[in-house]
């Protein structure tokens, strides 16, 4: 560890080991793996020494074994699929006078290993000395490289130190390698204790090796082939005399290579491998075709094999950098996240990402939703053609879907849980094969990729068929049931009896499962379902053969598209009127809270120290799927609601997830929780490197690593793509200088960069048919972007507008709700006064004639009670009809005038039901923009909800809005929303600014408040 | 098959395979079971032939291996459990003339097997001619003895008909035998690879063998041993040879027998076996014992085995014995099923009953709930010292149920829910684990047992304790919870806003998994909470220092037995207020239904053919909770909810469950839906015998066996056991002449005897200190029987008890409705007259003043309403306030005083809320006995609930009722109740008697028709 405390010294360009450390070994084969997309090396030493698990993987490339299980059941996942630990071309042994280049043995006089994130190449600089005392100095470059998707290279240069050298390099592919077994872990997979790739073919002769290895099972085959070249530094030299063996021993070829090299001189063997597949090519010509790779690379040698990865490291920067100002660690982390996700992705249309990468064993090499929801949205905005070969990937699996829907009982399509090959294979039903949520997820991940790059043609490659299929397999799965108390108000569409809803699925939250309409999963079901809806629309208006052709092939019926959009209308969401939440399921609020300060921290993650059962029946949260629903679909959720949520369950997420971090950071940036934010974003931007999991042993965690994008760009730039229109909302950090970024969008590019007081939008069509002007959206303003013309914007803080509450600041009805009282009192014989009337304030209208009847010692049948109440309105309501301007309070007019000359807008946010005709007789509907009434709101103050909705409807940032109250609950409202508050009255506390009557308010010394409160004290 | 399509011919006494059939081999291998609850012999031949398993097994003698799981986590059941097939000690192979004696080859001249229920023997008589025309007559009978927990005896004749014959019996114990291979069936058991039983010494000579066996890991021994006497009928006869070897192909120990017999002469060889095992012997005195049992039987003979065997049957009988007159397949299938029991159950205190007895693999030997629940009230009323040793062995494990609680991180005990020597074996926990009710039905069969039996020293034994430790494992499993809005109405204990709540469990119903507050589960937890809190209280008044020992020992407290009490009081029963039903858990009723209609029965059972998220999606059963709660739990429902609980979920039952049948016949029974509940007795009655699953050759259906028992006791005698009281109510079905059984209470013997007409009860206190009286309920009518004077009741219809309507029966208060309309409708100036008026009747408050509203084209606010509609109470109570004795209809009252005199009771059943003060100014109070008002049910007429709960109330059955009514509605309700129903008014159908007003009623004439309906028409 460097000095202050971190593995690796800050830079934003490298990840440096600055000393050899045997116990940081197994942590940096994770770190130092090289990959591109379709072979993946971990990064073991060449020579061997200090391997904790050598690994060589190619995505894609994978044996199956039968599931067993302790009961099975009918439509259980049969087989598991294990991406293979292949063999290893890695391998070069040193020797030196006779002694093998050991680290752990004589005198290590210098070591430094090196990632460059600007080049794509990985270099080791050791200077050792032997038991012996013999000194040398090797210098080692690897890379797997990305413009050639099956060949790697290394360079091995050995310089003799002070001291003549004798040395031999075993330069081997050893095929005798296995994949780990596996542990009580179920993130790792189970221990399988077959051999399950087998050397069939290996060959050496001159400076070539070649091995061909074969599964069993799914019959996939590869070849390994080697090849070499070496120089002295000395130019001729001395001799250089090789052997080569095909061994059975370890099922290796290798080629060993002899010479002195003097003192002072050095010598360089470079290595250049190549890894075919019969998932390219046929199994007869992968011999020639690897021995055709590797010369290939050979004729050009290394220097070139080094020029051409540059290039493709650079172009790959020049879309994909994110800077970060003013943060090393967070540049650092960011930097290698990206490089990690550009090494791991699958290019070729039928691979993805699998969860840990092309860098480790863990979760089998599987492919989860983590690529759609986690990992695409940082290819579809950098690399848009990256995201489109993931995409096809989903495509060509879609025939195994519509097989597993079948076996499922469902029409339509469902795609599998986890898997490589396109089956499913999750062993543990409960949190696998039940979230139904992955075929929303790979809809949601194609929507937001057409409508990034406009490019339509993956839908004609199938994309609309599985759009529709994915969709059929919702309308078969959800089922029509009578309409329910704890619906979410105001549901959309037609009114009636019946609404749709999708029980025993499990969501994201793997600590809650097999559960009744999940809100994820429901929210993301009705997107998939309107987005076949749609698409059907637009193809009958736009494409009508096409439609015809995809109906025909899958005998698609008008009703069927008719049958997506009202189950899309009618979905269920649960929702929690009394909290003015949404419910994570039908019964998870039910629940009793997991015994947070009980349960040691030692005891985390739950999964390893807690029956399913006891974890199942808690409120408790691996993933928080309710805060992650209102960041992908934010647009169906107000601000209020998104703060409640966020407020409820935040606190019941336990970190246990690699996948939870980012999407909290994100939620917390929203609601303006900037400390937060920034706490959650650290996890995810230094997951591996810090090894905050404590098991990048394992391999990465790809969806955190695209997490740290999803949290920069969606998070601190505010960044939202709903319906297809782009907008921000810059938020830095206080540690951070700037944050700069560039986006593709439609061919085009758009560059963000935004400091803490502005933000610059600038679009640079690109060289071909890029848009040449978009239209995007800052803080809730369309921006019109033009080439060459970047727009500028001040994120200074604005007074942008005014919200006033009605009683109290506007004017006084409190003397005619206690008129109204009086007379309702006098009626029942009551006695009834002024001071007893000050114990109504803010008290609803039954609960104050509750009051009332208390003090005067009468009970009355609930019936009774409502129409008294009634009455009370009634009288209220005809003391309103006497009121007049006269009755605005002292200063009122003039500020909203003078405000509304400022060009700052005025809202009113009242609970009381009567606001609209109290503004229409005090006649001052003209210099009001809008009134926030209680229909419009789930809970009253003190909750931020009335506030924060005049803010949405205005679309203002709460930032640079003001409140003006004069009763507490209001200013805590204010507070919450976090809004600049204006306190009328001696008695509060807690306001900004604090007035003893409405007289003594200005517009000058409004602004004056405000900004020196958002600038000074804030 | 005979020729009435039944496999045996029908035989009180005898089942009797009477022609060899090679189909039905493995069938009659479970049917021809020898068993007396530690040792069990499948039926295979003794020479081998036709066997397709060969089955030996010894009750709680088993191996364990590692559950592989397809992914495996926390606090996951271990090992698999498996009940071992021991070394084979049947063996006994005839060769005659050098020909083996198959009935495979040769001719069968005559064939008759027969298991004899009245003496416990197996014989099976054959003549047979050898492929070369060599004729032999064998008689062999077998006997697992039931004097001798160890012994067995095979006695093997073989007489020479019509030539000489030279005869050679191997008789042998073979070791070689392996547990069955699993299939796909979850119901079986899955596969296990490994040899789990190894033959460790093996000894021969003389006429004795011995063979050795072992388990590698639970470390069981045991030794087989064999010994043989034998006799020519000739007296001395030709020699005797015999060769006796210790082989280790088949691993087994023979004793070879050779001898000629002359033509008309026969010969025996009787073979003696015992098995002895380290459950009860020290590993090195197994040999010992084998060697000595045997010694000891064969000194005894084979005779004398007989006898003992005879009389241990004779006494199981005497007490045991169900007769049933008039169905003799009934007859046989009871026998067939209580003998069955009797050979399964262990009684050594350290075994229990496995699913499937000691008569095949299935279920692996595990012992489940099916003891306690279904096999236990069996036991507890006729061999009681059974039912002793079978809790006895819940006491013994009751420590492995606390380790597991704590595993489960929970307080208490918990008991697994499949197990042989204690620990959790289930492999899937949501079928399994989850199913915490075990805990309660172990609890709740001990508090049956020490009822009936008064003998407490079990809970000085150890059943305090676990009274105790499962209570506690309930109030730590269970969560305290606002109360919500979907409970039961009206729960027991002291008000207050929290409710103690059960969540994610399942309860018996496996169609429906992992579910909250599962109502079978959350009534038999509150048994067990009250059991526990009861105790401690009984102990506290009558044992201190026994409750001071204990609560030492477990470290009770007193709040924790104050906090059972509060939360059995304050239980949360799910409940739908909509349907009047209970919920089977809070979101049974929100799934949909399943698709009855639409899926084929070949797709049942369900588990075979669906995934389990899909079967766990829909309102479709395995087990039906529901049902089973109100048997076991009656007295928490009314009559009415009963009746609706089944209404609503019989028909979503499967028939998946062996273990259903019977429980919904008793609940049949009870309900009066007596042609139901006979279809469903007879699939329990005959399951096995007519293989009605298709499955018995994996063994008896133990449960379904037990719940032949309890659909005759608890259903068609209607006994129930509630609170320590014994009750009945017989109902004969009508093939049926009568009912005959005693019951085992207290010491002493019940015995009933009914036939339609009528039932006699008689006590017999026994031989020592039985009860000499106790008090029991016919009908809810108390009996004291005393010894010696038997109760004789009739059940010949009887009216007791008329049930009146009270508007347009007893009195018009329509007008009074009428006027008090029309006021209100003056007031709201709408026009209103008689004919409007009508389309009131029968129609609610609120209701009525809608359609007055809707008919004025007038709307008002909700709370408006609910004041109008109590104004116009108010008026017609202004007008009740009017109403005399002169009111009453022509003829009610002199009905009334002539039913008073008879000894008839009078109810009156309203949903008026007036009744109260109708009936009080009526005058008719002091001859009404019973006034239920709306507040006591859930539902109004057409539903039945308020003429049921009168006739709850009254405690008499419906038959005996008659109900008197003048709208439709009401005669429907008196229908569905069972009762006879009047109708007064000429529009109404389906009446049993219909008259044209009050005036025309008599006591004379409602007696006529009712005695005419209930014994001629009826």
């Amino acid at each position: 560890m460097s000095s202050d405390g971190r593995a690796y010294p800050l830079d934003a360009w490298r990840i440096t080991e600055g000393r050899f450390d045997r116990s940081m070994a197994s942590r940096n084969e994770t770190i130092f793996t090289l990959a591109n997309g379709n072979l993946g090396m971990r990064g073991n030493f060449e020579e061997g020494f200090c391997t904790v698990s050598r690994g060589t993987y190619i995505n894609g490339f994978y044996e199956e074994t039968p599931i067993v299980y302790g009961e099975t059941a009918f439509g259980y996942a049969k087989n598991r699929q294990v991406m293979l630990n292949v063999a290893d071309a890695k391998v070069m042994r040193l020797t030196v006078d006779g002694e093998p280049f050991d680290l752990g043995s004589g005198t290590i006089l210098s070591y430094e290993r090196t990632l460059d994130l600007s080049r794509g190449e990985l270099l080791r600089e050791v200077r050792w000395s032997s038991p012996a005392g013999r000194r040398v100095a090797v210098r080692i470059r690897r890379i797997v490289s990305l413009a050639r998707r099956d060949t790697a290279a290394i360079d091995y240069e050995v310089a003799a130190d002070g001291n003549d050298l004798q040395i031999e390099i075993v330069s081997a592919i050893e095929g005798s390698v296995e994949n780990q077994a596996g542990r009580d872990d179920p993130r790792i997979g189970t221990r399988s204790n077959s051999r399950m790739l087998t050397t069939i073919f290996r060959e050496a002769g001159g400076l070539d090796g070649l091995l061909v290895q074969k599964t069993p099972v799914t019959h996939m085959a590869l070849a390994c082939a080697m090849t070499h070249s070496y120089a002295h530094s000395s130019g001729a030299g001395p001799q250089v005399r090789t052997v080569s063996r095909a061994a059975d021993a370890g099922e290796s070829a290798s080629v060993t290579v002899r010479t002195e090299i003097a003192s002072g001189d050095s010598f360089r063997l470079t290595k250049f491998i190549s890894y075919r597949t019969t998932k390219e090519l046929a199994e007869e010509g992968l011999v020639d075709g690897a021995r055709g790779s590797v010369e290939e690379a050979r004729a050009v040698g290394f220097t070139v094999l080094e020029e051409e990865q540059v290039r493709e490291v650079r172009r790959f920067w020049a879309s994909a950098d994110v800077e970060v100002g003013g943060d090393e660690a967070i540049q650092q982390g960011v930097r290698y996240n990206l490089f990690s996700l550009l090494q791991s992705a699958g290019r070729d249309g039928r691979t993805s990402v699998a969860a840990k990468g092309l860098s480790g064993e863990g979760y089998e090499g599987h492919y989860f939703w983590d690529t759609e929801i986690y990992v695409l949205p940082f290819f579809i905005y950098t690399q848009p053609e990256i995201a489109r070969s993931l995409l096809r990937y989903r495509l060509g699996i879609l025939d195994k879907a519509r097989a597993r829907a079948a076996e499922m009982g469902q029409k339509g399509a469902l795609f599998p849980w986890r898997t490589i090959g396109g089956e499913e294979c999750s062993p543990y039903y409960p949190a696998g094969s039940a979230q139904y949520h992955i075929n929303a997820d790979i809809v949601f991940a194609l929507q937001k990729y057409l409508n990034a790059s406009a490019d339509r043609g993956l839908l004609a490659e199938g994309g609309a068929e599985m759009i529709f299929e994915t969709a059929r397999l919702w309308a078969d799965l959800g089922d029509w049931l009578p309409e329910r108390g704890d619906a979410r108000p105001k549901p959309s569409g037609a009114a009636g009896g019946l609404r749709f809803y999708i029980n025993e699925v499990t969501g994201p939250d793997e600590y809650t499962a097999l559960v009744n309409n999940n809100v994820y999963t429901n929210l993301m079901a009705e997107l998939n379902l309107r987005a076949a809806a749609a698409l059907a629309d637009r193809l009958r208006r736009e494409e009508p053969a096409e439609l015809d052709r995809v109906a025909r092939r899958i005998l698609l019926a008008d009703e069927e598209i008719e049958e997506w959009r009202r189950a899309a209308d009618r979905m269920y969401i649960p929702y929690d009127r009394e909290r003015g939440i949404a419910a994570q399921d039908d019964a998870f609020l039910h629940r009793a809270r997991w015994d947070f300060e009980g349960v040691p921290r030692d005891k985390y993650p739950l999964l390893l120290h807690f029956h399913p059962l006891v974890i199942y029946r808690y409120q408790v949260l691996k993933q928080p799927d309710v805060v992650l629903a209102q960041v992908l679909r934010g647009d169906r959720f107000t601000t209020a609601e998104k703060k409640r949520n966020f407020d409820y369950y935040d606190p019941l997420t336990t970190g246990d997830s690699s996948l939870s971090p980012c999407i909290q950071s994100v939620a917390a940036s929203e609601l303006g929780y900037v400390e937060k934010a920034y706490e959650y974003f650290m996890r995810t931007a230094r997951m591996d490197l810090d090894d905050v999991n404590g098991n990048v042993a394992d391999g990465f965690h790809c969806a955190a690593m695209a997490g740290t994008w999803i949290s920069l760009i969606y998070g601190f730039a505010g960044m939202r793509d709903y319906n297809g229109r782009l907008s921000f909302d810059p938020r830095l950090p206080k540690a951070w200088s700037h944050l700069r970024f560039a986006l593709r969008y439609r061919g085009a590019a758009i560059s963000v960069s935004a400091t803490k007081d502005e933000v610059v939008y600038d679009l640079d069509p690109g060289e071909a048919n890029g848009a040449a002007a978009v239209t995007i959206e800052h803080r809730g303003r369309e921006l019109l972007l033009e080439a060459g013309r970047p727009a500028r914007v001040s994120l200074l803080p604005l007074l942008e507008c005014v919200i006033f509450d009605l009683d109290g600041v506007i004017t006084d009805t409190a003397e005619l709700h206690f008129r109204a009282w009086k007379r309702i009192a006098d009626e029942l014989a009551i006695p009834f006064d002024r001071s007893f009337n000050e114990r109504l304030k803010g008290v609803g209208r039954l609960e104050s004639l509750e009051l009332i009847l208390e003090h005067g010692g009468k009970a009355l049948p609930h019936p009774e009670k409502l129409a008294v109440a009634e009455r009370k309105n009634g009288y209220y309501r005809e003391l309103v009809a006497t009121i007049t301007p006269e009755n605005l309070l002292p200063g009122i007019l003039e500020l909203l005038t003078a405000l509304e000359a400022s060009g700052i807008r005025r809202a009113i946010a009242s609970v009381s039901h009567n606001v609209w005709e109290v503004v229409e007789r005090l006649q001052i509907s003209r210099v009001i923009d809008l009134i926030v009434d209680p229909s419009r709101i789930a809970k009253g103050k003190p909750d931020p909800e009335v506030f924060m909705t005049a803010a949405d409807a205005l679309r203002i940032p709460p930032e640079n809005c003001a409140g003006i109250e004069d009763a507490q609950a209001g200013i805590d409202a204010i507070a919450a929303a976090r809004m600049f508050s204006v306190g009328i009255g001696s008695e509060l506390t807690g306001a900004d600014w604090t007035l003893p009557d409405t007289a003594s308010l200005s517009l000058e010394l409004l602004l004056e408040r405000f900004a020196s409160h958002r600038t000074g004290r804030g």
